[in-house]
């Protein structure tokens, strides 16, 4: 190939991917749409619309020509580094797209939704009995999909691999193991302790003035409202509808002070992620963030290591007490800072706290892994539920509702690798920020002043502007010096939470 | 054929047809967004996704399979009256996507982006010399669009049959005759009578009271929100942007009681035009309103019709006195309804009110004639412009600003068939609701009740819900008994000022 024919291939192929791009800023905003605005009687069309779409991308995506551009490109070797990356991120992509039959693809999307209306039925029933069947076919069809991707040492770490590039079962295994390992503990000794005050949170809060508040946070944190904007959701996202364009949504709710606010500093995090992303990779592979667990650990960072400091509350009571002045008469600094901060054993994964959040998935995750492996039988699934509970969290649900049957995404989704970025996400939020510490002198001081532009600005050239340049496990290592490590997070768990409850 | 081909052949249409009804959808919500939450800074990427999916809307539109489909049924003539109609339409649509060659679309719509860019600062400098070559080069691109449809008599044939199929030049000029005969005298009659007060309608309205009430008149008009929804945006407008979401948009001021109002009024009566639709049309070339002046029709019957008649105000007077108690307390229903319904000549068309406004129109078709037809040239454009406005107006501007300057459809489009619409939907409008009175006894005491549902069903059944299975002259002649004529019109024009201004 010469170096005018790397040029034309190299170009064919950016226009190509800028399509995909918009082909799927396009889908973004069916979707933020059908959240957001969509008229109830519209659903139907806006199913077949996005449909349509995604037929569309998808030929897009596995167009034969484009099939050939990347086979021409891969005869060169004389790429430079950010060109090779994109190219095996375009490859990824393609081959993801291509390897699954469509006939195959279609029996999946079929079944996985009629496995969902049963799982409608079948929860306020507490009819996990019922699922059985349903699960067991979704567990055929998820290990077949792995089939086709034989490349993996097992199906477990394809999956893990399709939403964090690069990790595996193994060193997730080993990281929850020693996660577990610290936690139990940490959560029981906690359990002892009488727990604060949290009864202003539930008084009466305008929902217009949270929502005000959190977007004023939002901004201070660095969300750009001229590349985004919030809207209310059932359920909060972020998402990009274009190069310029990254939106959050956000739940309020009038007697929980907590929701609007950490659901929106949640998103937020995300969103900055994505507008942080160097604007010469948008519209390529490289233009978005690397991985789940990476992408998480941003909103976590923001939500829990920023926003449940005592360094956020020195600097956000006095605005709250402001806003708020009859709700939080009764109220000082520090116990503002302690109710947010209110640890407990829980049986529901979606109203865990930062502490025992963790326990949940960790839970999950190893059933998955134990169902993809063949080790743990689908009818089995209800009572190890039940166990891994007791031996994780030291409850027992009274039924499957509370148990097996509260999280939609084995019943509407495949099993495997949903679960496990969300706790990646945390360990790297704490790993990240001790990184941000030490590169930031004062950085506690400052948030406390409501100043965050030093830390976001550190965390945009470090994280956010590189994209997926780097391999997840290569950004973590640049960017904190060593590679994921559960040490700074469960020092920060361990530092944040006994002072908090007194422990020794 | 045989009949099971025939059905074959159907069949790949009806599916090809929704197809590119969802893709129309997709488009207007990527319009619908840009106008109401797109960010700022996502501008230019919107603009590079609304740009793709027109290419691929176009390519499906234009498919050569598509075409031999449309072949195949065209040899076929034992199709029902619909489906016959159906196909002349679809064949029709098929002509416009494909007659125009790729190059020449890519140049005109070059051109006129240039064009408008020149306008944006030639339209404060007063400067038309300088708009000149660019007009003159819109004309003859315009004229050389027409000729790719030599079947037209005339380009302005052309152009109006485009937005108002079947419709002629010569009807046209004939009505719009017999409307200034009539109009001008009346106009000036009206300029010699004092005007009725109207300072209370400038007086402070919350925005958010505004937008409850005029959300509310539509509901009672018959606006489905279930289907539908308002937002707020700089320019009103209806949008369909799925065979259930027919949205419409308002503009509030603070400081004018009508623009909320009769914005949300006008965009109404288009959006019960869409919602009426028969359902099993949607999806089809027959699933949408039939032409431009029948369109406009509806928008005009609901605004002005219905929402500045007395009866109306009889209706809705005591809950605008509730609403604005302070605002309107030394104001009589009377003198909101002639407030609402002042009349004087002006310069510029978007302030004009509803006896003036037709003059305007007028004013610009026959300019536009004049061009086309090669009559009259480029460079004296401005003074046929101010010679026309004393003719039609008795006024002159005192500069191109507020002359020719002042509208942005030929500087930013092409030239033809740009205007004519909007006064046949206000002739149309006054011919359906003469017929709907006659159908309907009691109507004004109705309406005087704030009861819509007997207009809004008559409407639904004899209008909206052919779609477009009926040319537009074949449904006027069916819901009136008569073809497009302008006495309905103008003795409702005669009727309604006469009385307000005390004329003989």
């Amino acid at each position: 190939m010469t170096s005018h024919e790397m040029e034309t291939t190299w170009n064919a192929l950016t226009l190509h991917w800028q399509q995909l791009a918009d082909l799927g800023g396009i889908g973004s905003l069916l979707g933020w749409d059908q959240s957001t605005f969509l008229p109830v009687g519209a659903a139907g069309g806006r199913a077949r619309q996005q449909a349509l779409l995604a037929g569309i991308t998808h030929a897009r995506a596995t167009d034969a020509a484009y099939g050939r551009l990347l086979d021409d490109a891969q005869r060169h070797t004389d790429w430079s580094p950010v060109q090779a990356r994109t190219l095996a991120l375009a490859r990824r992509q393609f081959e993801e797209s291509t390897r699954l039959p469509g006939a195959f693809v279609q029996d999946f999307t079929q079944h996985v939704g009629e496995s969902y209306s049963a799982w409608v039925g079948a929860r306020p029933a507490n009819d996990f009995a019922r699922m059985v069947p349903y699960l067991e076919r979704t567990l055929e069809l998820s290990l077949q999909a792995a089939s086709y991707f034989p490349e993996f040492a097992s199906p477990m770490d394809y999956f893990i691999d399709q939403s964090d590039e690069g990790m595996t079962a193994e060193v997730v295994d080993r990281v929850f193991a020693e996660l577990r390992e610290a936690l139990v503990p940490l959560v029981e000794a906690v359990a002892q302790v009488p727990e604060p005050r949290t009864d202003f949170l539930h008084r009466s809060y305008p929902t217009d003035v949270q929502l005000q508040l959190g977007g004023e946070i939002a901004v201070a944190f660095g969300y750009d409202l001229t590349r985004g904007r919030q809207d209310l959701t059932a359920h909060p996202f972020m998402t990009r509808l274009g190069g310029q364009d990254v939106r959050i949504t956000t739940r309020v709710k009038e007697r929980d002070l907590t929701e609007a606010l950490y659901s929106t500093l949640h998103e937020t995090g995300h969103a900055l992620y994505e507008q942080g992303v160097a604007p010469e990779l948008l519209g390529t592979p490289l233009g978005g963030g690397v991985s789940a667990g990476v992408h998480e650990s941003q909103s976590r960072l923001w939500e829990n290591l920023v926003g449940r400091s005592r360094a956020f509350w020195t600097a956000y009571f006095p605005t709250f007490r402001d806003a708020f002045p009859e709700q939080l008469a009764d109220v000082t600094e520090d116990e503002m800072y302690r109710a947010v901060n209110v640890a407990q054993r829980s049986l529901i994964r979606t109203d865990a706290d930062e502490l025992t959040y963790n326990l949940h998935v960790i839970t999950r995750y190893e059933l998955e892994r134990e169902l993809l492996s063949g080790r743990l039988a689908v009818r089995d699934l209800a009572q190890a539920w039940h166990a891994a509970y007791e031996t994780n969290l030291g409850l027992r649900a009274p039924s499957d509702v509370d148990g097996v049957l509260q999280d939609v995404h084995w019943f509407g989704g495949g099993i495997g690798g949903a679960f496990q970025g969300y706790t990646l996400g945390n360990v790297l939020s704490a790993q990240f920020y001790a990184a941000a510490q030490r590169a930031l002198p004062g950085l506690d001081a400052q948030i406390a002043r409501a100043e965050f532009t030093g830390l976001h600005g550190w965390l945009r050239e470090q994280v956010y502007a590189p994209g997926s340049t780097l391999t997840p496990a290569a950004l973590v290592e640049r960017v904190t010096g060593e590679p994921l490590t559960v040490a700074p997070y469960v020092a920060y768990l361990r530092g944040k939470f006994g002072e908090l409850y007194g422990l020794s």
